[in-house]
């Protein structure tokens, strides 16, 4: 594994060296960790053509790093703990005579790019951009492994779930429990807060949970996601309370079903990024229902749970093959409710099966 | 209520006139909620000499702004929900002819910095530095009312668990009880993960919980603060598991509960910053005792869990009246744990009673 992350580093210094630069300075969290291995802890990555050189707090407890840093080949610089560990990289690029730094301007804020100029004497900065997500966009059957993982314990958390009783309970305790049982399951912990909405909070995108408790009736939106060594995926599912959904209930869940599995279908190696999103926005459409605003259908997951490639109506580009995306798409009828469902998917050609469907929790419209 | 936050945005106004610029691009999540009550959602508020103009995502719940946006002479502009707020801002600011618009260069990425001034045709860019921050140092006895809030309720939770049995009970589900118990009297959230770290583990300022059960004779360091309205509190108490503490760790808890003391009576108006850090380190450091790295040993908290101004050896300056902060030593011995204990206090003057505590969970070492 370790050499992954080597093999990472070499295309990085490739990408420098074709457009100039003889170094890198790696502050985006994700990227550090993309490239190094090491786990979110305010470390920086300063990548030489020799040298890989990692800044970092010096009071990590162990199994902070220890577990995760698995790159032997990376040096450590320790930084202490309530420094900026970008100024450190910094300081050592100008001892180590660099002379061109790419810098990562979507990262850095001015501040903090102004104090890495003064601190790196001698050397010119220059915008590294999303050269470090680019290389992140299709991922090794080592990522999708713990992608796959990450998928298992946010279905069996939501498993667990629906075989309790509901009915009385908040949004607020039903997302704690959820939460928990991703963490029981081996989750790093919740790749964001778990939302549940009832009743007219049902079928939001990011409903934050409140003290309503589920009611008789009411559909049940659940939105919840489990980070598994970094790794993260997103799933969306809504259900009815009790055993008999109104009309309207089974109508807009049958529609929001038919959307997402269009849009599923849509993906595939070299598909247009705009083509999932609209194959399932058609249906919703044809049907009347429009978000206020064109909501992308999904979005790449991975190290974040939103990164490249964006599937919304105006993305530009292709799919390409093992890039795992969330196709989610909802329909929220204010005052009323509304239903969601999302999955995540990794995308893969026709002859390996087409999309390879990660989160596998039934889409059915269960009445609980 | 909405009227302090008119009163706050008249403070920003006359700061900008002072250093000459007609509007405030505000886009820092504490500063934004600062000035106009909107809990964080991406939303950026433009301050010009007139208005007060709040860019936000045009999908969020209500629950979400309805609630908290208690400032009705806020304009609102919805931005669609994948859109960036700031960008919609710096349009609105070039249409009101804005000249000299002061932006949050601590905060904008160089690359968002970069499209905001490409939006914003015709006006010119300068930093408006740290000054929401400053203006956010000294808080109102509103914003105390809502810290004591939260402090009761990270009190109630440590209080509830310190009754269970917790012998053979994982580190990762103390934390997680800890956060539901918060969630469950009140709190919005856990203002950060609660590290729980028990034997070896113990003592350690940001321990991420681990799968290792709480053992007889072990010490268990708990930290935890809760978020009420938006503002945080922060607290550590470290206990020893079993009748029968050994002499070393009752000699090692009695000295960082000195230091600790020690560090809170230091505390008043005109009192350098440095002062409650020497306090408490002096006590440690003559029994043998320094970290690593001199970690400050405390800091300002509100909005944010660490803000102005901090209390460590090397910062300048002076403490003022009605300011929150914490008084956090601690010590690790690695390979055997240690002891933290950390207060959240406000500072006040001695003919009030002098620093007003408030988590007032005891002290002592319990043994448990």
């Amino acid at each position: 594994m370790s050499d992954a992350y080597a093999v990472r580093r070499e295309r990085l210094r490739e990408h420098c060296s074709a457009s100039g630069a003889d170094a890198a300075l790696i502050t985006r969290a994700a990227n550090v960790r993309y490239l190094t291995g090491c786990a979110p802890c305010g470390a920086t990555l300063l990548l030489t053509r020799e040298r890989a050189l990692l800044a970092l707090p010096d009071d990590l407890p162990q199994d902070d790093t220890g577990e995760h840093l698995l790159s032997e080949d990376v040096a450590q610089l320790p930084v202490p703990a309530d420094a900026d560990t970008a100024m450190a990289a910094a300081e050592a690029a100008s001892r180590l005579r660099v002379q061109h730094m790419a810098v990562e301007e979507h990262d850095l804020t001015v501040s903090r790019h102004r104090a890495v100029a003064q601190l790196a004497e001698g050397v010119s900065l220059r915008d590294l951009a999303q050269a470090v997500e680019r290389l992140r966009v299709v991922k090794d059957e080592h990522e999708i492994a713990d992608l796959r993982i990450a998928a298992e314990i946010a279905d069996q958390a939501l498993g667990e779930l629906l075989e309790s009783i509901l009915v009385g309970r908040t949004e607020r305790h039903l997302a704690m429990e959820l939460e928990r049982r991703m963490i029981d399951h081996g989750a790093d912990r919740a790749a964001f807060p778990v939302s549940v909405g009832t009743g007219t909070h049902s079928g939001q995108e990011a409903h934050q949970p409140t003290d309503r408790r589920v009611e008789e009736g009411d559909f049940l939106t659940v939105v919840l996601g489990a980070q598994y060594r970094g790794y993260a995926v997103s799933t969306a599912r809504t259900f009815v309370i009790g055993a008999a959904p109104a009309q309207w209930q089974m109508d807009l869940h049958r529609l929001v079903f038919r959307a997402q599995r269009a849009g599923r279908e849509a993906l595939g190696p070299g598909v247009p990024q705009h083509a999932p999103d609209q194959a399932a926005r058609e249906i919703l459409q044809a049907a009347g229902h429009s978000e206020s605003s064109p909501h992308p259908l999904g979005h790449g997951i991975g190290l974040e749970i939103r990164e490249a490639p964006r599937l919304g109506p105006a993305d530009m580009g292709k799919l390409d093959n093992r890039v795992p995306v969330t196709v989610g798409p909802g329909v929220h009828i204010p005052g009323k409710g509304g239903v969601r469902i999302e999955d995540t998917l990794v995308v893969r050609p026709l002859e390996e099966g087409g999309p390879e469907l990660l989160t596998i929790t039934t889409k059915e419209l269960l009445a609980l």
